[in-house]
């Protein structure tokens, strides 16, 4: 089914808008739609205020570029985070991942994104500054880059690491090594050799 | 990634109310927010408003219960449509369908759903008493009945023609046969018997 002939200008609006989500093309959009349509008004206002107000009213930690809704977002308000090792991470979904784990009690430097020049992405479109601006306060004592291990995220390493040798401040990156869960036959040599080199002493 | 750890109120209802959707899960909802929230403020506003205006704008033509911007839809409206043919359909997906055959050239009569006990639908939650009233004003020729081949849409079917045969108007359905690009050896034996039994003159 083609949708050329819409009956009405406000389904045609609304199916556009979902097209031009990722993803969703216009067949799922037009069921989104319809979907809707059978939900309660109340309902239905409360979907699309969420959304406006999510872009209008959203606001970034003045300290690290999280997202918050307030000056500084809950990690860097939260007096039991260690303010003096800060993790650099790509984007907010990476903030998100690493607090699931439960095991870091530092805080984070939102980049806002990874150097690519084929996407146009200069060290300049990042939050690079504040980072270095923190780095030179003397009240930082580590800092882990940990960025994608792509090419993209190397070059955004290698140009950090350049950016804070001089302030004499370790800088670690993430361990390179074998997933849980994975099988041995299956793994990439590079991460093999790497996991080989840096292996740990066993524990129960 | 599970996601219980936002950090943000705005981020998370914004993702629940996207998670609300059918076939959209949590891990979906959160990358179409994460993407809503890189778009400029005007066109996520806009996307919305498009969403608030939809369920809260909408009409429904006063004949035939379509979908219409206006007190009368599009093809109600349109001075070149056949009145006395009315094609009763499910659904506003049905009456889309139909009119991308460019086929049709009647008008058309919206049930809002078929009769379906399972689901606790019964005859009196579809709009059967404004199409008996249009069949009983004399001006009907023909009512074709298009609805689902299945259980319910016989169901409904045989409801609508109990309801209907008295007013003499000639009640008809879709032809049953061979789809278009079909393999007769995988065609279910119904269909093929009732294709054979129907067959049509050859033309060229």
């Amino acid at each position: 089914m083609n949708l050329p002939l819409f009956p009405s200008k406000l389904l045609e609006n609304a199916v556009n808008e979902f097209a031009s989500l990722p993803g969703i093309g216009r067949k799922t959009a037009f069921r989104l739609v319809m979907h809707l349509l059978r939900r309660s008004e109340g309902d239905v206002s409360r979907f699309g205020e969420s959304v406006i107000k999510l872009r209008s009213e959203i606001r970034y930690c003045r300290d690290c570029h999280n997202i918050s809704d307030n000056e500084a977002c809950n990690v860097c308000s939260d007096p039991l985070r260690d303010k003096s090792i800060i993790c650099v991470v790509e984007s907010i979904q990476d903030v998100m991942a690493i607090e699931n784990t439960r095991q870091y009690r530092g805080v984070y430097h939102v980049l806002g994104g990874i150097i690519s020049p084929v996407d146009g992405i200069g060290p300049g479109d990042l939050n690079i500054g504040s980072l270095v601006k923190k780095a030179e306060s003397g009240t930082i004592s580590e800092i882990i880059l940990a960025l994608s291990t792509t090419m993209e995220g190397d070059t955004t390493n290698y140009y950090l690491f350049k950016k804070l040798g001089h302030t004499g401040i370790d800088i670690t990156t993430l361990a390179r090594g074998v997933s849980v869960g994975d099988e041995l036959e299956y793994i990439d040599e590079l991460t093999l050799g790497r996991s080989l080199v840096n292996r740990t002493p066993f524990s129960m």
